[in-house]
């Protein structure tokens, strides 16, 4: 064999071995559902659950009927501080309702809201924010009130990072949804947070769909308008999505236990007990804010998504924690 | 050519032609998704409308997630005579509690139960049927009501036709159910009956998952029972899923507005009227029952499913009138 033919070989070798190595790399990047969880404890936590429950024959596989996955939004999905976003919303429309209110100038929480001191405004935390809610939308369509959501997304900014609200959703989260949608799981929001003031956006930035979204809501009412059918907003609280109401809420508007829940507040600890409660395979997670640099870290001294008795009893009720800070190679969605 | 060649020919040509009119009807046959339905007006106006909102680039095209269809239950996909049988299900426990209860025999509408009189304790329509499913429910874990209605349903036959009441569908109900399904609609039940008594068996019968199921309810609580979490059935009203509530009931639990709806009663009438009065192409449908020999006729007179206002309104509203006698080949599943 002449020596430039054998040259030739090898090279022609080296370069097939590194296109296989260039292959298989990329062969690995492109499965790898997961890319922005480092290899720690919670990644393999997910990953060893969802193997099990999708392999059949095995003792703890469930249908895909049954693969229910509920998740928390504000804290767990999209981010929470310096204050629900929803409450962004609504302290902007008391805003520019307040010229029509005048007795607001006198009447918490309202008068916190026009003074600005917004952390006295939401003090009485969830139900304080629904009350909010009803008194600036009773009146309201719900064609109007989806309309007014759509319309301040697409202007309102994030306080400290001035992204669009929709843009501070958690990269890591949005590949945990799809990953369990690509595993058969149907995906919900189970949120404290108004169901309305979902469903306008969250199919687009999450994937999720209205009917797969639960949260607190306000009574409506069913009537004509000028000869058309409209359903109108009361101001009566609804539902509280919230703690202890939601397990009731997975209940009323699934009617099956999830075996997958992922929380990250103290609000969400009666749905990850209830979830975990069950027979068979389950996974219980809490979102746990450490990361003070790429987010922000609280938990047991926060004024929201306050975390206490999670961070308690995660171990002894078998909950996985996700530490952001070492378990999150990116924070938010690029 | 010998002539014995050419019959040969002709024989296998016959055989060839005759195979393929065999092969052909067998396909029609196969493709025919609607096949106890009669070739009348209410299957052209179903076909008519689900080839239109499926076209791509047609100007009726409705994208896959927006294509919600809802149906009622009693009446719509399954029998309601002589009364609601969700109404058997809750006679049979009454008259098992009532030892417990001795003031019952005093009490209405537990009196007329016990005394054997059903329309009279039906009287007070689909409210009063729910204040007895609370009286005799309440208490109960969520998973131990469950059970009683899948128990119930197994021993439980229909008084006339000694069928169990889960045979009593219809079969061009099925058949629409999956026609759509197939279609990328996405069914789901709207009825005034009880939600949980509706999802133990629905998936199997409809194919249609808890998580679509809409329906009248009663409250519940969260609560650790020997540290076990359960769902308690409270004593007290959650929501009537029925006339103006059905509507609410849609919005509450979807979030979106259906394309399609389906009904045999007034209390389905605001359901159609909610559903037909949005844009683009709709389809509302009224079950007509007109067939006392296959099955019973009734309506403007009816103690249950009465359609009045249906009836009268239905070519003004557009609706299709789904004429049991004259459109449905099949009733009843087989």
């Amino acid at each position: 064999m002449p020596p430039n033919q054998s040259g030739t070989r090898s090279i022609l070798s080296n370069m097939k071995f590194s296109l296989l190595i260039l292959a298989l790399c990329s062969l690995i990047a492109a499965a790898d559902p997961l890319p922005s969880w480092n290899h720690t404890a919670p990644r393999q936590a997910i990953v060893a659950f969802v193997e099990k429950v999708t392999k059949e024959g095995s003792s703890d596989f469930v249908p895909i009927s049954e693969r229910i996955a509920v998740f928390d939004n504000d804290g767990t999905l999209w981010a929470e501080q310096p204050m629900y976003f929803q409450a962004f919303f609504v302290f902007d429309r008391i805003k520019a309702l307040a010229p029509q209110h005048p007795e607001w100038k006198d009447k918490e929480p309202f008068a916190s809201v026009l003074r600005g001191d917004m952390k006295a405004a939401l003090a009485g935390g969830e139900r304080v924010l629904l009350e909010m809610v009803m008194a600036t939308h009773a009146g309201m369509t719900t064609e109007e009130f989806e309309k007014s959501v759509s319309h301040w997304l697409i202007t309102a900014k994030h306080p400290t990072t001035g992204r669009p609200f929709t843009e501070m959703v958690y990269q890591p989260m949005l590949e945990l949804l799809t990953y369990l949608r690509t595993n058969g799981f149907k995906t919900f929001i189970v949120s404290g947070g108004g169901i309305e003031f979902m469903r306008p956006w969250a199919e687009k930035v999450y994937g999720i769909p209205p009917e797969q979204i639960i949260g607190s809501s306000i009574k409506s009412k069913y009537e004509l308008r000028d000869g058309k059918p409209v359903i109108v907003k009361l101001p009566e609280i609804n539902f509280i999505d919230d703690k202890v109401g939601k397990p009731v809420g997975i209940h009323h508007h699934i009617g099956r236990r999830p075996i997958f829940a992922a929380g990250n507040s103290d609000g969400d600890f009666e749905m990850l007990e209830w979830t975990t409660g069950g027979k068979g395979a389950r996974l219980g997670m809490i979102i746990h804010h450490t990361d003070a640099e790429r987010e922000w870290a609280y938990d047991r001294e926060s004024h929201i998504g306050k975390l206490i008795k999670g961070l308690d009893e995660a171990a002894a009720k078998g909950w996985t924690i996700s530490d952001m800070k070492s378990d999150w190679q990116t924070v938010f969605a690029r």
